[in-house]
């Protein structure tokens, strides 16, 4: 009756990966098409073309590279992890910088157009996932790059410091999704119910980056996709060594 | 320099469930006072009164009650699990009814308003939540309640079960999120940029919909609070007989 618990499968590992990133490039190309096309395309003048940067920025920064600066352990589980640290810490820092300029665009747009700031549920939870991001990107190089934190302290963070960015990834794309509700609403209000292609186009972008977001979290939350337990490696003194003093790692 | 990691603290699971409950009430209380002070209180008519019971049922029974269904596999974790499995099933199935009449509320409303069904982006998360919701609660009932899958299918179902169980609680959060963004703008559109009472309080709403939503994922995903193993309770043949056959089970 009670046969063995099945060994976990590895195979759909490459196609969920592929998966995950034609649905998030998906998503970009298609902000990019809604607001170049739909809503007069992009420029850094405080009009509405500034706005249509805003979108673009977030879904671009805050999801698409955001989700994929976190894959980067599961996708090089084999290589050292003192590079694939640098390079989730350097695409992170790419994230916020786009997502930066993607708050800048809004709030100057809404300064040239006399629009108040900060009054909607979209601005509140986006404001807390850019604060909430920056937080844990300083966090990250503080506990993780630089000599602040004790070992002890380290290795008792890092599974917050894991949970964090994945509620930081949720938290993005339901940003998101709220404010392509908001948009949707405040320029195709009459014409959004009855099914207007430009309507259709932000709902299936909104879809897509659910998908995403459920791509990524199950690729995150697997056992059998994490980073094998390296004794030598988690050592995380040496980490901060080889980082520093530049040794080659203790793993190829 | 590598000191032992850190032994898993669990002094505060009974905060973080406390403020979980508190929080989770909290909204469900104030999409009522919501509805029913600002939206004119509730009904069964076909009018906007009845429209208000979407919001109510949606926040009670696809989000506080759908998060607490899972949470009682952490609060319970030393009960007998049979008990917990039926506890589990019988709070999702009072989940899902109230998610059902929440959704006949809107669809009636819209119905006698004459207004489209299924175009926004709220609308088409919210019934992909449904839909997964009745897909999770069938296939939870034959995988663990009726002897149809073997236990090798069980012991490979069950992890995803418990993904997909957290995800659509994120999808219900999220979908609740974009609900009330929908309702704002459609309602208070003039007055929603000058902070208005009914603003602020829809947006706090939101904001602890989101806590409640990090506050479980956190005591649903943390190792420590998970429920300790059991061999002989493990092997699920043995569920199955005491569930179906009446026995005693194998644990107090």
């Amino acid at each position: 009756m009670n046969e063995p618990a099945p060994r976990p499968a590895r195979s759909a590992f490459p196609w969920l990966v592929g998966a995950s990133q034609v649905v998030g490039l998906a998503a970009v190309v298609i902000t990019g098409v809604w607001m170049g096309h739909y809503r007069g395309g992009f420029a850094w003048d405080g009009s509405g073309r500034e706005f249509n940067l805003h979108p673009l920025c977030m879904v671009l920064g805050l999801v698409f590279l955001q989700g994929d600066a976190i894959l980067v352990y599961r996708v090089f589980r084999n290589e050292a992890k003192r590079n694939v640290k640098m390079l989730h810490g350097v695409i992170h820092l790419l994230a916020l910088i786009i997502s930066i300029v993607g708050f800048a665009a809004v709030f100057e747009f809404h300064r040239a157009s006399k629009i108040p700031d900060m009054y909607s549920l979209h601005s509140w939870c986006g404001m807390a996932t850019l604060v909430f991001f920056c937080i844990q990107w300083v966090m990250g190089l503080m506990f993780f790059v630089f000599p602040v934190a004790s070992s002890w302290l380290r290795a008792m963070y890092l599974p917050i410091h894991g949970f964090c960015g994945l509620v930081l990834l949720v938290m993005s794309i339901g940003s998101s999704l709220l404010g392509i509700t908001e948009k949707l609403v405040f320029s195709i209000m009459p014409t959004y119910s009855l099914f207007t292609p430009e309507g259709v186009l932000a709902n299936v972008l909104g879809i897509l980056l659910l998908i995403f977001g459920v791509l990524l979290g199950y690729l995150l939350t697997r056992e059998e996709y994490r980073r094998p337990p390296n004794p030598e490696e988690e050592s995380l003194s040496v980490h901060f060594k080889t980082l520093t003093e530049g040794e080659s790692p203790t793993t190829p």
